[in-house]
């Protein structure tokens, strides 16, 4: 039933984006070149009533950019080698780690030394670094001791998206970010180190994924995506897996994880990692799992931790764990509608009660920040109890579990592990605050991530919309990364075509939040294609938007033509009327008479109204 | 290009929804039928410790129905004759209304003796009615004289979708209305008599469309949705806008308003309003400008009276009305980014600077109010300068055309005429309830009824989805009908699959928002399916959604076979483990310890371990 295609080049997609190119802003304290893409404008050309034609240049919009190399035609990829390793030369620079002579997981080696393996693996794999013995490789170590790395330059310069240079369209209204506190200026490599230091915000890049562009994961910052990719045991190939990848960073996932079950998870996520520039998170329980034979209750210490070494040295850049999922809560479960619907938290459930015996993941959690800080790697402690429909949002489970993440928050930070919570799921409109609020009192700040959440539970097929909502509103009140929802939620695995839906819809949700909570510069862009619109430069209200293609084909379905892209009309009012053309008229009057002011007014209304109709009353003829 | 092609039986949808019926409830006051669906579910079947079954009945969930007889396989429907005239004894057995020996309108007379449009025409018009002279035919009117319609108690009966016969699955979180005063148990005869004098709400009818089945907005009542349907000079046939109508009520929609500009709108019109049982709305403004070839500054008052007259002797039951835009407010908008996107705004927004004189609409508001009390047209008084733009939300011009609305609503209640007030539009998230709050106090809480509003601009191609998550917050704070956007907004013109995208779109909106607002009942369709889901009664989770097509399809994407929708698992996690069936293991073990009480836990639990252990550590096998 399932095809074990390893990649080719023809499958991945590399087409740059319409009218767009790739650009690269020099770091000032190290030697880094911070990736962003930049969007060119056709010019303004208003007809003045003399007859000649007045040209506005309008300046080129800059905008965050996740696509990674894929879309610059000058880089060359090949998928059998993978990216190239941008942060490499940063990571052995500080000297503190070292490259081990073999793979140290015991499931690693196994795999390596399978030769009925050879054809899927990937083949330039390298020997895995480690933090030298005594060492803490992680970022919150660095920000702790007051270094700014390279990594904390680059996503400062990379959030900034050049606003500074930007003089046109940047008005923007004031936001209420319900005590976020984003600077108004300009984020600084200082301002990130301290947000790191502090715990609020995170870098997830292991130092076996030096493949990354950096990015930062926090309160103060733009709000940022997860796209959740995978294959299962009876779909899909790893081809098209790395395809979905780049195909849902293409769009805008800012992380991605891969949530793969079956037999191969291992090559399969290789592949995965060599191949993409964000980070890469993974639930480590379900491969674990499948070592098991899918028996939870066969479960053990050591199969996990051989799991978390085997994942973290291929470069695994946050792991969730379902460590607060303890035994005293499972019953609190039992009357709810759903359950416990996810699949690490029942997993971990299963193990407990079979076993009466307390979850291991939290019995051995120091151990576990043992090796998260010999890799980097961040914890994304997971919400195990979430709430699988409204009806069981916000209960005792759930509220238990999360108090016990605000606890097991302080020991990571102890050994200065990157932290972030994750958050529900299935919770109504008027009951998300208190989610976002209670996260950020028990949890000591640290970033919310979180699944949607879904606002109703009656609409299978559209929950990409149904937790759009909801996504945009908890990022609004805090949360730092939203978990897309595909509309294949609760039916079936996500095709191409569902994760580009899932992933438009969930930038479209994490915009509406920064746009609400005041980020520095984020109408600029909005402001850009509504003077685009305004002005019917069709080509460039394309170019801007999130997803040129679909707002092309759709212009196109109602008027083909090319000459209706530079027309001054569009399908919906059709050539004789347009409202777009009457406000000009409204700005030569308003013009007019604030020219000649107010006592002016009457006189001047009148005169207008005679000109204009001696004109013809139109401008544009 | 255009076809005028008018419809045949085959172009019109009458699929019965899945495991649904039509059912009838009687009033009790009046001799009436109320409409609605009840979804039969199947038994829960729980395999006992023992071995032996337990079926558990599963009630049958009544829904509200906006799809008319469309979807009542015992009733016969000839498009050509229009659907059966419900209330039309209801309107007659008033004694208040005459019916005309001919159309009063010069328009409809022109229309009606044009040979060439016979080939179009419907063809059994019948005369319309009118009030008696001296007589008020308003809801209002009738409401504020103490009297209950029948139109009044079929709305108390379909809000309360049968709710006080539910016994299964009712618990409902409580809401936050922000002020709103639902009555919690029931919806009495006697509440909508007093929210509609009150001018809260309002039930659009017009007389002369008696095909319609009674349906209220209000901000106590469930949260509405318009549908915009439509043909232009360049797209679709009356046989396509008499389809879009029928499938945009199908999927949930509770008024739709023809948009329709071009050729033969008058025929269109009657086409749609004769097989439409939901309340249709109007912009009369647009027609009146087709009949000056788009020249909006040859408008005149007596060209728009005679259009009004036109359309309520047709039978439309609400009329958007620009009245607000006076001259004042015109070169306020002259700074915005997009100027005045209204159409029926900048068509008076010209008008009134073509002739520098006040806006018609205004000056002859009283001369309106007597046509439309004739008829028991409401108004919806439109925002004509409402925000394109994020940039231009929340704006002076704006929000003085919104005082200016809440005055004219004083006036249109002098007359006993129902009003509700249109609002934007494009809003940030943060800025969108300063917009309820000032409708609600310069309206006087007559229903606000809002175009999204889109929470950025940034994402043409998905404005269904930027604007659900405004309408979603609005109809949270209080608005009573929202508006769709479909996927084709800012692009083009919408077809049949964007109409239903747009529909469904706004059904989850408009449910969130009543589900946050506490709604008495909201809750129980999504604690049905939730249930549904929890224990894999995929059938019944299929049929209790919103699009049960679109569900079922997506599920047999990935699990096509007949026995993957009665199979114990999903596509998701596959067969050997899903986190649903350890639900069950937990719900066992809870009732176990719960038997014990809290003392005996500690036993309890370890007794359950080894009995878990020694059952093979499964439930379902």
């Amino acid at each position: 039933m399932r095809e074990e295609r390893i990649p080719s080049e023809k499958a991945i997609t590399r087409d740059p984006f319409p009218a767009s190119k790739k650009i690269y802003v020099d770091g000032k304290i190290h030697d880094i070149k911070v990736a962003m893409r930049e969007i060119s404008l056709h010019d303004t050309i208003v007809k003045l009533p003399s007859g000649k034609e007045k040209v506005e240049v309008n300046e080129p919009v800059t905008v965050y950019d996740t696509s990674g190399p894929y879309t610059d035609p000058n880089v060359e990829i090949d998928v059998r080698k993978g990216l190239s390793k941008l942060r490499q030369s940063w990571i052995l620079d500080r000297g503190d780690v070292e490259q081990l002579e073999s793979i140290s997981s015991n499931y690693g080696q196994e795999r390596l030394n399978d030769e009925t393996l050879d054809h899927l693996r990937f083949e330039h794999l390298s020997k895995p670094y480690k933090a030298k013995k005594g060492k803490n490789v992680s970022q919150m170590h660095y920000a702790k001791k007051g270094i700014i790395t390279p990594e904390m330059e680059y996503v400062a310069i990379r959030e900034n998206q050049r606003l500074q240079e930007a003089k046109q369209m940047n008005m923007q209204h004031p936001g209420n970010s319900f005590g976020a506190n984003t600077p108004i200026g300009e984020i600084t490599p200082e301002f990130v180190r301290d947000e790191i230091a502090a715990g609020r915000a995170i870098i997830p890049n292991n130092i076996n994924h030096p493949e990354t562009e950096p990015m930062i994961i926090g309160r103060n910052f733009l709000v940022k995506i997860n796209a959740n990719i995978g294959n299962s045991a009876t779909t899909s190939s790893i081809e098209e897996e790395v395809e979905k990848a780049v195909w849902a960073t293409r769009w805008g996932a800012d992380t991605i994880m891969d949530l793969s079950t079956g037999k191969n998870i291992h090559e399969t996520r290789e592949w995965i990692i060599r191949n993409t520039a964000v980070p890469v998170g993974t639930v480590p329980i379900y491969q674990a799992l499948e070592k098991v034979n899918g028996k939870a209750e066969d479960l053990t210490w050591e199969i996990f931790r051989d799991t978390l070494i085997e994942q973290a040295e291929q470069g695994v850049d946050y792991f969730t764990i379902h460590a607060g999922v303890l035994l005293r809560y499972v019953p609190l479960t039992a009357k709810r509608i759903t359950g416990i619907v996810s699949r690490g938290g029942s997993i971990m459930a299963k193990w407990c009660l079979a076993h009466h015996k307390e979850n291991f993941l939290y019995t051995h959690f120091e151990e576990i920040c043992e090796i998260m800080k010999a890799y980097d790697v961040a914890f994304s402690l997971g919400d195990g109890l979430r709430p699988g429909s409204l009806a069981d949002a916000n209960d005792e489970a759930q509220f238990g579990e999360l108090k016990t993440l605000g606890e097991l928050t302080k020991i990571a930070w102890k050994h200065d592990v990157q932290v972030i919570i994750e958050g529900p799921g299935h919770v109504p409109m008027h009951m998300i605050k208190e989610n976002m609020d209670k996260q950020l009192r028990e949890c000591y700040e640290a970033p919310f991530y979180t699944l949607g959440p879904l606002t109703t539970d009656i609409a299978p097929g559209y929950d990409h919309i149904t937790s759009a909502i909801g996504a945009a509103q908890i990022g609004w009140y805090g949360t730092a990364m939203l978990c897309y929802v595909t509309p294949k939620e609760h039916l079936g695995l996500p095709n191409k075509k569902d994760v580009k839906d899932g992933v438009i819809t969930y930038k479209i949700a994490a915009h509406a939040a920064d746009l609400a909570k005041g980020h520095p510069g984020a109408q600029l862009r909005d402001n850009a294609l509504s003077k685009a619109r305004f002005e019917f430069r069709w080509r460039d209200q394309f170019n801007l938007s999130l997803d040129p293609d679909t707002a092309e084909s759709f212009h196109d379905e109602t008027l083909p033509a090319e000459g209706a892209k530079i027309a001054h009309f569009c399908s919906m009012c059709g050539p004789h009327f347009c409202s777009m053309k009457i406000t000009q008229e409204v700005r030569d009057y308003a013009d007019k008479i604030g020219s000649e002011g107010d006592d002016a007014l009457q006189k001047g209304m009148e005169e207008k109204s005679q000109e204009f109709k001696e004109k013809g009353s139109e401008i544009y003829l």
